[in-house]
């Protein structure tokens, strides 16, 4: 609800185009969309074409489908994460074109073309078995128009494995760094580059992992100045927020 | 240590220029000053015209003078966190254009000149108790070349506060989100915005708020996509997540 | 046991018409049923019209079964929680008007009329998953004879939606906040309204919020005055406090 | 911001009698006042003549000065909370009817006539070490316009020391139980009472109390139904939400 | 291994009734069986008529089978705690007269007579769903020579239920409370005894009980003096910490 | 107030000896004194010769002065723990026969004569700073009237030391086994005999002793069966718990 | 990447052996191959004979399968960690001389014989439910080229068990004490003996063992002096610790 | 108390040569000096030429200098830790040619020769602040016969400085690494080296570094293998493990 808005609204009254009553219906409806048990916010969608994101988890499968319906009438790409196999059969009954990433656990749907961002976002993982949390993150940076590079079992206790890929890390304006178990990637990334490095913890690991507390302490401890830490195994956030920081990036390089 | 540097020292080698020995020297030459208690990495600060920045709690203070000194020597700028007002007058005796912020406990040494960026920063609080950790935050960002806004005490529990300045957030490129309690302000800005959100929890409040743990996990278990969270009272590590953030941002701008 | 009893009993054994051992018994014998493994207190309910109440996790079906079936026998209003199907269908065979509220996973059997109160209570909702918790806390309110409202889906992350649904916030006389991830929805509407505010955690959402602690916490440290916490995922609690203190609103209204 | 307020606006603007510029700056312009370091919330205390309440902890003794002055300057009543001597006698300074609550470590100022309810709260303790917390909860009470009765070292380790005060609980409207150690006072006291029982944690006690921790899952886990919890130590939350409470029961009263 | 032991065997190899190498034997050959898997430790068993004690949690069910059979053989009474239907099923195979208690997932074979104490142990709990722990305290204590009183189901809630069963709590020598949720039993009644009192926390409840974590901090902090704590859910542990003190009872009544 | 009580006002009321209002009065009037911030139950105290105790910590030294006059003016023996040597100054004003207990931080004022216990109860230290604690378990026990035994720096890093005073453990009726840091004592004195272990965790160590969590969990998970756990540093638990159970042995002597 | 190696390449490009890029690709070219989803690190093995070691759990049937032909390939021995019968049924189609260790779940593959050391590594459990992690220990030290003693059930309940195998502690070079419960058995051995002594908390027990974090912070809070503690449940741990110690103690007596 | 001893006693006994009664005291007289307060272990030090320990905190600055004045009369050399400079003081009169070591707050008295090994432990840290806890992890080393090598400042944020010193970890036989905040340099250097690592976490860093948890949750968990980990700001038992392993190497040297 921004001043320009307001003022136009408030114009129309002044000018009698329109009237009172329906100007105060105006100020009140707010672009969301009342399903009774969910209230889709088409706003941010429709405002910079990014797709709509549903969070399956603890939802009703026919709840899922029916925000998904509403979304594919509006035109939006959709997004949807925590997505089982069967949420997944559901969904394509009604959107012929929906594809399922297994690992991710994710359905994407597009709708609109995804242009690729000219500035890259590197997501890495320390082991084998944080890839589905990185394919998380990956994909959301994809579907919300990122160019993504992978680079993944790069942990810190083979290090030469990291070191003799510094390139990537060089080229991308953004880096994504996945790990569980003691999650120290992030520090020695956050040691090596000048750019805004994101630590995603995972609940790889057992014991005095404390399914996944142990990474995300030492994430928010790095002795790396400046990472920002999302929720454990929260693929999806880390992904997000390289989209946001990456979107600022490209929108400075189309003004000037 | 870049391909280039190792290809320049390899022709050099195999011109005769460099004898083997010299070469061995140099590849293992790294941009460090070794003072015997710490390890001075200048290499940072060259490249990108960053100040040096010491964390100064748990330091003797002559070593902090001492790599205050070393640092002044090279023409550095200088950044020194959670500084007492003993160390701050140690640290004058040998630079006597140092400045101490009070609030935030920091000394700035000026040596080069500080060019302010073109996109802004903006830095909130939910209370005027936070206001030490955010003003850690702004100066740490004000060092490194961002300029820099403030809004304070507009924490949820007045949400009009709020409302009623997101002007100001809409103006920013990047957010930083100071707030102690129940932390809940990251979560409502991130839902206002469509830009990187950094958000800092502080120590703020007490019982239940667990030393700044209850803010803190509010952040991480933020229902506001892409919120990306430092350690408890980390302002500088607010800061200086939200400085190579807006750097990049920057460069874009200028390359293009 | 108040002194109204003792000074019954003890005028009777005064006069002699209870022997003395007789009026022993009487301020021994309390009113509770005992089952053996279980002791009924019908006492409660029958001095204010509520139904008496049976948490089902933990209990063998037959114990659940012989509880209802005392009840039933005093025409009490029955109210099960936690029950599964498997508890329903059990009970269904001895009281077959007995309903199931799958969501809410609650059994109610209505043998007295319920007359609703003329003060409203509201039961809100961050997100669709956590409707099954506010269930429980709607349910139990309405069996406990009160007027409820339902408004869900309104978390912070989308603020608008909130607010275009003030009104029905100034409608209400106490209102219950159902929030899991960060839980912030309290601290909002207690900043907003003047009422009693109760604030139900829930366990949804991962990874850091430690199966709904972090909700729990941010809701106890709200900056907001005066919110009341109950349990995780404690819907009924939260709508048993609504009731007790719309109750005595109830109360107040009539004897005026 | 109500509709009330909104239509009043879109009217005058219709009229004539408003111009644009003006009506946007109406609609933007909301009731607090901004001193930078704090931005005071007037339009709460002047809406129901509740005092403006100010937590001291971690505020510099001139910004309490400084807030405590405009608060005397609008006529209201004021309360401050987790106040120390020091701060109180610079406070005096400027408002010499200033009261000092020692035990409470509060300051009151009272420049309006309180009327006291006639709903009583009760406040009660179950040791002496849990009255400084009690008394900020019966002191709030009292100059948010409450009757308080207070009942101090009835804990259930000599529970006829309860049990023979039990008129007290039946003659309130609401119950605030404060306690540390194992807490268990609300249980015993929720169990004996259809009143709304509000909980108070202390941290009173050591070792595996966890600083009131152990208390506060006490109160949170009770058997007895319905028990609103309040943070550890949170006095003033408890004795506002008694309040918000209790003033709901008045107007229901009054309404009448 | 006692002194007299001890000087038994240098008696002996001083009279040269036994060899040097045969006494260092007698002097390290204690008194436990070696299955290779596990090491029974008879000693205990023969010396004071207490059974076996088997854990079977986390043993093969062979394992049990063999330590049962070891047992068996040396005519000693059995008592395996933590035994599924699986376990007693295959046990029963080579013990026809083993029973199976299904609630307290016990397995209990006599094969000497059991004499009861003639001083009483008192089992309570707070709720139904706490009888199965409660049950496995009280068969240990009975397999321990102990006469047990059950009363359950009188948690503070509704505090009468307890209060008209105070005879019970006079009759025994040693009082065990079993509670889960807040666990606030054991104050109330360690407050109206001078007896010991073993508090036995559950997993019971949910949420904020930490699995048991709450009720273990309320039993420990408890106001009332002096109540001995065991291990969450360890009613085997409560049973054997009573009857060890039961024990010290009965011997000292009959030597006088 | 026992069935005894009643039945005696009953008759009395039956007979006309006593009114009704009177008896009223004697039924409620229960055995404790109000002091107002404090209410001192008697009733423990006269009954079993035991002292009165009085907890200070977080008492103002004039509330305890209070308190042990009331007490001396009964002739009670008094037993005060966590006073600090400012306390007892101000209570040896009162009563020059106080005593001082330097290390365990006791005041004791003897009244009546303690007749020493026949059966022993033996205090244990893991280490040498366990001592403080376990002075208070040990004065408590001899001012509750016990023959206590002392046995310091036994700790399990030297077993050699526990082993060869294997003999005191075998003299002892009840044992109280004191230790902080890993709290291993217990399980191994647990293992060598068969009485009651009272295990007392202290906060001796650092680091992941977390206050003395460590010595707890030890002692609650302990592989030995049937040790009583109670808090932190609670010296004085410990030794009530020891000292109820050596009473109920002594009563089964002197009865029999 | 040692010096000699530099030196080598460097020494080559001068004498124009090499050219610069081939340098370059050397300099870069680490020793590990790139499966994609996984980065072997042959070089480890290579050098000391050491076997590869794979973590199954999260990894896919397929990615463990894929690692181990890799393996199998450069004639390197085997061992896979946490690996189902599945994983091993399908290992054993690629290499039909693979074993499969039940309790220790997992699976060596020999292809390179191994010579056992000279200086011997104990293996002890405190119960019999600790074996599995001991075995998990045992194998992994054995696989690594040492002599393995196991001691199994000595628990400190029992200490005579334990004293009476002192021979056997004496015997060994590196102690590895695998227990769960309370885990005082690293402290009574680390006080018997001196010698490096490796402990594994299990997850052995239930309530307060909080899943291993009751015995792993006995094992670090340990009064014994210097003992070296591994993540809970983790045998491949404390056997790989053992092994690096007892290699370096071979190589010592190879040397002299 | 070894098999030759009771060989040697049980021969002297069969001889005749010393009574029954004699041998008796020598088999219980295990070698600890009683200072009543403390039982002094000269065994250990008499043995292996290890100096005794005395840990300082929470001693009475008398019962160390008692402990030291014995010590000094068996000609022990002398290690003091956790000592302020008072302690010292006191000893040093008793002792003038005891050494202070500031940093590490440690006391130590050489009396006899220490003959340093052949093998090198080295001691590093990740940053400045940690070299409190490293000092005492060097000096104990360096006073139980150790050749010790330090390596300050090399954290993971500025790997190449660790990297440049390659050669210092070759060429030590254990390695200890210190380290705070996320403590990940212990699995960096894990990664590097295959000898053991001994991993001590500090308490350096603030918030949710929880007082040195976060490090030691990381050096738990790390992805290196089989890293030996101490107590938080355990540096005397780093140095202690670390020399238990250098010294089974130095015999495995000198036996070959």
């Amino acid at each position: 609800m921004t001043d320009k808005n307001i003022e136009v609204i408030l114009n129309q009254v002044k000018e009698g185009k329109v009237e009172v009553e329906d100007a105060m219906k105006s100020l009140k409806n707010l672009p969301f969309e009342d399903l009774g048990y969910a209230k889709i916010d088409h706003h941010r969608g429709l405002r910079n074409g990014y797709p709509e994101v549903i969070y399956c988890e603890g939802k009703a499968t026919e709840h899922v489908v029916g925000i998904v319906e509403k979304m594919i009438n509006r035109g939006s790409n959709v997004l949807a994460t925590r997505a089982t196999r069967e949420v997944f059969e559901a969904v394509k009954k009604i959107a012929d074109h929906a594809e399922y990433h297994e690992l991710a656990r994710m359905i994407t749907i597009k709708q609109q073309e995804i242009v690729a961002s000219r500035h890259k976002i590197l997501v890495m993982t320390a082991g084998t078995s944080d890839i589905p949390v990185s394919e998380e993150a990956a994909i959301t940076a994809e579907m919300l128009g990122n160019t993504v590079e992978r680079l993944y079992d790069v942990g810190v206790a083979g290090i030469h494995r990291l070191l003799s890929n510094i390139d990537k890390l060089n080229e991308a304006s953004v880096i994504v760094t996945v790990a569980g178990m003691e999650g120290a990637l992030a520090s020695v990334v956050g040691g090596l580059v000048d750019k805004p490095v994101i630590a995603v913890p995972t609940s790889v690991g057992y014991g005095a992992n404390l399914g996944g507390i142990s990474a995300l302490l030492t994430m928010l401890n790095s002795c790396a100045s400046g990472i920002g830490v999302v929720n454990i195994d929260n693929g999806f956030g880390g992904g997000y927020l390289a989209s946001t920081i990456n979107r600022q990036i490209e929108l400075a390089g189309k003004v000037d």
